[in-house]
């Protein structure tokens, strides 16, 4: 049997062991070996966590012996007996995991007093009143934590203490109130537990680390660990550390401090404190603590010391720190240092100056900000500092917030969108139809939908913020009311969506602008620097494109030319291709359709100039350019019911046929993409022809375009090969001069399972993720997202959304079979991906290992994938660390 | 530069090289260095034809000069020279690819033939009558097929010619009017082709090959090879041949004949032969031949020559021989052996009695039968000798023929079944709610759905034919009704399915038994000996199971708990289950279902009595259970339209509700399968108290029961982990003492590629092949067989249906993955297929190499994959020869 060592003493740690020791043990071991002044103590390590948690709660056989151990070792260099003698040891028990999870875990602080130790402490001290002050808040502490005890049933006793005895605050009461307190307490924990609280103080050490233990996997934690993506195996550390007390006198104060002002970068001081309390005052907001700089004048000495200690942390760690200190009698204990969180602005602002002092690399720099963080500054946002409880909240589909008055159909969108108001569009859902009018709005809220619904997939390439899936909003389209909760909504109201949030507010609430500062371009062009995958946008149009230029965007991954079909003038052309009732009317609508799509291409082909723009051709199954079986149907029994005349009636179920005649049952695996270019090559040859035209009315014009043609959906080489024969035809008539690649979407298992057939007629592959991660995993986005998905997160069956980041040992596992196989065939082969994955970070660093060339995104998430490129490069994944 | 050798003399030739010569070559070679006679020639191989299709038609270099070769070699082996001097020689032009595509590619006889040569081949023969005779033969087939005249012109002068001449038989005509006709023939061709026939005899022959060539792309060889899986790569060799001729007169003779009767396998005298004619005359059946048995009479020598080298041809080939024979002045020459096509009755009877005869062994027995074709005996089949046109054509779904009166909807097929009689049901589709329909009636007709659709499943499950996607029916359902290319018919009408083709008649046509012989049962077991891949089926009910194991099944590999669920009785209490407003409603509604669902599995369990049973837990979405969307939506529209009571309305909109709720856009990728028991384990709960409940009852009374639960649609390891630990739970509640293994599908390609991880909590593997292929190749099978799936294999994009034929280069690497890291966790992990691929011959050959345990196919399949899975060890798949 071997033994595991469960326990460290502070000397035998460092920062590198955070996670072994959690961060809070592994940098209070580290404040000691560099001599800043800290609390003797030692630390159970996760792994003793870990094991418990899979032994169904129990623990290791070794592990009470390590702690009783390291609790004689602290005694005998303490001096002190836990809980006994004339010297007692009081310890807290703490909780600390590898990733900050601040407020989220348990703690018990001044474990070991009891009636004999608090009156030991208070001879010692002189200080009776400290002595019972912190008995009763053990007490509290350890009934509510340890033995489950409610928090209201003490907090009961207090209030009615003091308004017994007319005082407001508790450092009113007198020692004879904290007495009674005492034994009040002790009445109403036996009561509420049912049994007494164990009085021997090592028994009392062992339930509190269990509890520790146990807190890891409290509901909070457990939320807090799936929004920040931590994983649930990792469990927590405890730590064990003598306890000095900032609630001794006047010469004793206890505090939190930032080396730098977190929400700006601000090289001030930032950092508040209270005299006489322990820890949990200052965040319990009882009493208003006193700004730090204040402390100057109150307990200099130890101001001055924790200044330079601060200083000190910052250098040594280089960054800024986040710090909790206690001063006990005019002596400075530093209880914690971690990296202070930030605002992205304060990010990019503390990564610039850090490197201006020379402090960090560049390279070092950009490890301390997170890719995602950026998405903040890229959008305008709500004050967060002053929210009000939202009406409703539905899925954060794309970030930013939007304030405007309610429209429920996209023409009085657009309307009024034109004539200067802001809009809201409230929808159960949006369709192709709605285009214009979420053009028009300044936000989109729907009912049903998912993060990658019509609505969401659209505002994300708008930039446009949106809430999807409100599921607590009901719609009355014909009133024009919508009802949340039980409150009703007219045209007339004004509500604020926040997209980065999924939150619905009633009214206007302020916004913060999009700030694209001097510290972002310079911080960016490092990354740029570092990075190794190319960073291009998915972009439909010429603004979108230029947007994304403008983000740093080296070419266009993704034009889907089907959203181009889909604006209100062109709609009804394209439904009189699907409805043709032979090849020549369809040949007349293509005809019609050709110098728009041409004009699309010439727009994104100059704002592009010089840079490669990759257009995938007709994707989507053609019913969705009609209306809905659902809708057509009930239209049609609608007429029939009312008598309508027999000429309406004729044509709604004409269409209703040719609905039902192109309808599927799953559309994700129907007739689009490639299949549909099989069936009508026309349409392919239109759209080749447009792409050709385009290229060459822009050369001509001095423009410099670089055309990619994208086949989608490809499962067969064979596919490929025809439509390549095909374009390459066109092309020859249209554009001799010009150049232009064809390459095709690896979006399907059977075509990266067959990508080295599929290579030999492609010049590039990209990698669709979001429809690989459909097949692969056989989930359906949109109904998943809004079902068993968000269940299975919450179960932990998954990670997380595998549309956001991309399935590591699912999907990812094909893409790298994709580009080895394809590269078997082409060595040169150029690979990249187009899904949303393309912005994700954690993907962005898979890719990377993958040896992708590039990844695309949308135009606002661009900076966010070069920030993110560089970070794989140096290995600052989380997972890497 | 190389020269490829184009041309082979038959003596350079031999049976093994039918890929090069193809089989009409290579078997005159073989016959040629046996001592068989055959008229001397010479073969143009496969080669030559495929260089050539891969040229756009151009012959390579070499070619022309190798064949100006070989027919000098055989003017000085015969000492004739082509179409000249006293002496000419005629030679026969005919096409021979590598598997027998009878009468599908063009033959030109005669070449040779011209004025001179005919005047001299009369004076060498002494038969003018004969050599001019022949001359009007080859100038109608060489300008038909060469130079593409059409066939009714000389048909037409023919016929007008006979009448002229009062005679009745081209046999009657006299030498002059033979005259005459090639003088008229010429003149026609000539009108028709628009130029002179070539003279010169060279330039003859090398058109006549090309002709040869081109025919191999002929529609109708292209449909056969479509119809016969026989790849469009291959090519066909031209076999340049002496003309021996069979019309010089009484002592001539020319005949077709078997060496046993290929319908019943007997051993007796078949075959036809015709005095003084030429082969094309036998088979247009202008003239009656006589049989083969009064050849004796008329031309003794020669018959017993004949008979004498079919006995040494069938015992040197070891099978059944076709052969074409000519007797020319009471010389027998041999033009062709090969096996001869055959029932599935003969085939059996001629294994076994070859086998008897010591002919041949047991496992090259086993290679003569084709798997597929053992489907004839398995179902009451339609007499094929006399079929009228049919009415329309869907796609042949289930095999098997039903003759029965048209219903519309399923009560009435089942109140009329239930008084015996016998009913098709003709629906647009069927849905769950039909299932005591189609169980009542003889045969089912859609005219929507493809091959797997849920008429087609359930009816190949219940071996019931079914024809599906009817597309030309129009049903009027109210009116009762279908009308087919305008004829109406009504419930009074009586139609009859051949599921096997999808042919619909008119009428009833009379149906051949299904015939379970002892040849069948002798041979099977031989396949039982050499065959490594188990074979179970797939049964949902005790009878089916049965039915399975006296095919030979030897366990069952997958049972559907939902069918279950949609019987009559039981939808009702699985929509209470679905609709349940709280956990009580649905344990109300699971507690009814259990004891049902116990009762399917009791009988399973007994007639499976010691053998596996692979329970699938419910796979499903909720929403199947319930009316469509469509549906609902219509029926609360046409409510509101016609003022229904209010109660009756809330009801149908609070259902439309629940629809809505469960609706999904892509069920096929949506919350079924483990993510329903994730989100309800209750349900499997129910399910796996349900099975153990029957296993431990029918323990109890003798039996011994081996459950297998099967968890469907695992894409994450921990998915079945729970489902794992949930279902153990219940086992040792409920049947402790019972023996019981827990295991998963396959059929996302992320289990696949993640095998190694679900096997960690599987005791088996069952890859469902067509879920897999749904997801790996991206579609949706009932959607895709309707629309562009057919039409990929009309274009040959894909080589077969990936639904009946699995996809070697996608789906099957995801098998063999699964496989490898599946067993890289559990070396001995048993490893099965239960898609419909489970019981295709090409399929199992590829399972068989993977390495899987067993396949598991509908039960009356068994016998075919019994022999198949044989085949696929001793190597006879047709890619392996």
């Amino acid at each position: 049997m071997t033994d595991v060592k469960y326990v460290y003493d502070f000397s035998e740690g460092n920062a590198k062991m955070k996670s072994l020791l959690g961060g809070k043990g592994a940098n209070l071991a580290e404040m000691m070996s560099i001599g800043v002044p800290v609390p003797d103590g030692f630390t159970v390590t996760t792994e003793a966590c870990v094991n418990t948690m899979k032994n169904n709660g129990e623990w290791p056989t070794e592990l009470w012996g390590q702690i009783e151990k390291g609790l004689d070792d602290l005694e005998s260099r303490t001096g002190r007996k836990l809980g006994g003698g004339d010297k007692p040891l009081l310890v807290s028990v703490r909780s600390g995991s590898v990733f900050s999870m601040p407020g989220m875990m348990d703690t018990i602080l001044n474990l070991g007093i009891s009636d004999d130790a608090a009156a030991a402490l208070a001879a010692e001290t002189g200080n009776e009143r400290f002595a019972w002050d912190s008995y009763r808040r053990f007490i509290q502490m350890y009934a509510e934590v340890v033995e489950g005890a409610p928090a209201h049933v003490f907090e009961d006793e207090l209030a009615q203490l003091k308004a017994r005895k007319g005082v407001k605050l508790d450092s009113d009461l007198s020692v004879d109130d904290l007495k009674e307190l005492v034994a009040t307490f002790k009445k109403v924990a036996k009561e509420a537990t049912g049994k007494e609280l164990p009085s021997d103080p090592r028994e009392q050490l062992k339930r509190a680390s269990n509890a520790v233990f146990a807190s890891w996997s409290n509901p909070r934690a457990k939320i807090y660990r799936e929004l920040n993506n931590i994983s649930d195996d990792l469990g927590t550390a405890v730590n064990i550390q003598q306890m000095v007390f900032g609630n001794r006198g006047d010469q004793s104060a206890t505090g939190v401090a930032f080396t730098r002002d977190p929400a700006t970068g601000e090289n001030i001081e930032y950092g508040e404190f209270l005299v006489n309390a322990q820890g949990e005052d200052v965040v319990a907001g009882i009493r208003t603590p006193n700004h730090l700089s204040e402390l100057k004048d109150v307990l200099p000495v130890a101001y001055k010391e924790l200044r330079e200690t601060m200083d000190r942390l910052e250098n040594h760690y280089g960054d800024v720190q986040d710090v909790e200190f206690t001063i006990e009698d005019g002596h400075l204990y530093m209880l914690q240092t971690r990296s202070g969180k930030r605002t992205a602005a304060a990010a990019l602002k503390i990564a610039r100056d850090f490197v201006e002092e020379g402090k960090i690399s560049k390279e070092e720099a950009l490890n301390r900000i997170e890719p995602d963080q950026l998405d903040q500054l890229l959008h305008p946002a709500l004050d967060t500092k002053h929210l009000p409880t939202p009406l409703t909240k539905g899925l954060n589909a794309s970030p930013g917030a939007a304030v405007g008055r309610i429209v429920f159909d996209a023409d009085t969108a657009a309307l009024r969108g034109k004539n200067g108001e802001n809009v809201v569009l409230v929808r159960w859902e949006t369709t192709p139809d709605d285009i214009h009018g979420v053009i028009a709005a300044q936000g989109v809220l729907t009912a049903h939908g998912g993060m990658t619904s019509h609505a969401a997939v659209v505002a994300r390439g708008m930039g446009k913020p949106c809430v999807s899936g409100a599921g607590e909003i009901h719609i009355d389209t014909d009133a024009k009311t919508v009802t949340v909760n039980g409150k009703v909504l007219t045209e007339a109201d004004t509500i604020t969506l926040d997209g980065s949030t999924g939150n619905v507010y009633e009214g206007a609430l302020p916004l913060i602008p999009p700030q694209i500062t001097d510290d972002f371009r310079e911080v960016l062009g490092w990354a740029d620097n570092v990075r190794k995958l190319g960073v291009r946008a998915n972009a439909d149009n010429g603004p979108d494109a230029e947007k994304a230029r403008e983000l740093g965007a080296e070419g266009i991954g993704l034009t889907r030319t089907e959203h181009m079909f889909m604006a209100g003038d062109r709609l009804p052309v394209v439904q009189q291709m699907i409805l043709a009732s032979d090849d020549a009317a369809r040949a007349a609508a293509l005809a019609k359709l050709l110098p728009m799509q041409q004009g699309d291409f010439e727009e994104i082909f100059t704002a592009m100039d010089g840079l490669p723009v990759t257009i995938r051709l007709i994707d989507p199954p053609l019913h969705e350019f009609l209306p809905s079986l659902v809708e057509q149907s009930v239209l049609v029994q609608k007429l029939e019911d009312t008598g309508a005349p027999a000429a309406e009636l004729n044509e709604a179920k004409e269409l209703l046929g040719h609905v039902k005649r192109l309808s599927e049952q799953n559309p994700m695996l129907g007739t689009r993409g490639v299949r549909l270019l099989m069936l009508y090559p026309e349409i392919a040859e239109m759209q080749v022809r447009a792409i050709a035209r385009a290229a060459k009315a822009v050369k001509a014009r001095g423009t410099d375009p670089k055309p990619e043609i994208m086949i989608p959906l490809v499962a067969y080489a064979v596919e490929l090969d025809t439509q390549r024969e095909l374009a390459e035809k066109v092309w020859a008539e249209e554009a001799p001069g010009v150049e232009a690649t064809i390459g095709t979407m690896i979006e399907l298992p059977r075509a990266a399972l067959t990508a080295d057939q599929v290579a030999k007629y492609a010049d590039f592959f990209s990698f669709g993720t979001n429809d690989l991660t459909q097949t692969t995993v056989g989930i359906s986005r949109d109904d998943a997202e809004a079902s068993f998905l968000s269940a299975y997160q919450d179960m932990g069956v998954v990670p997380a959304n595998p549309f956001a980041s991309i399935d590591a040992d699912g999907v990812a596992q094909l893409v790298e079979m994709g580009v080895q196989k394809g590269r078997s065939t082409k060595p040169n082969l150029k690979c990249g991906v187009c899904g949303e994955h393309g912005g994700d970070p954690a993907s962005i660093n898979i890719f990377n290992k993958i040896g992708l060339n590039y990844v695309s995104c949308s135009p606002y998430r661009v900076p966010i994938a070069r920030l993110a490129a560089a970070r794989a490069v140096l290995g600052s994944e989380r997972g890497d660390k």
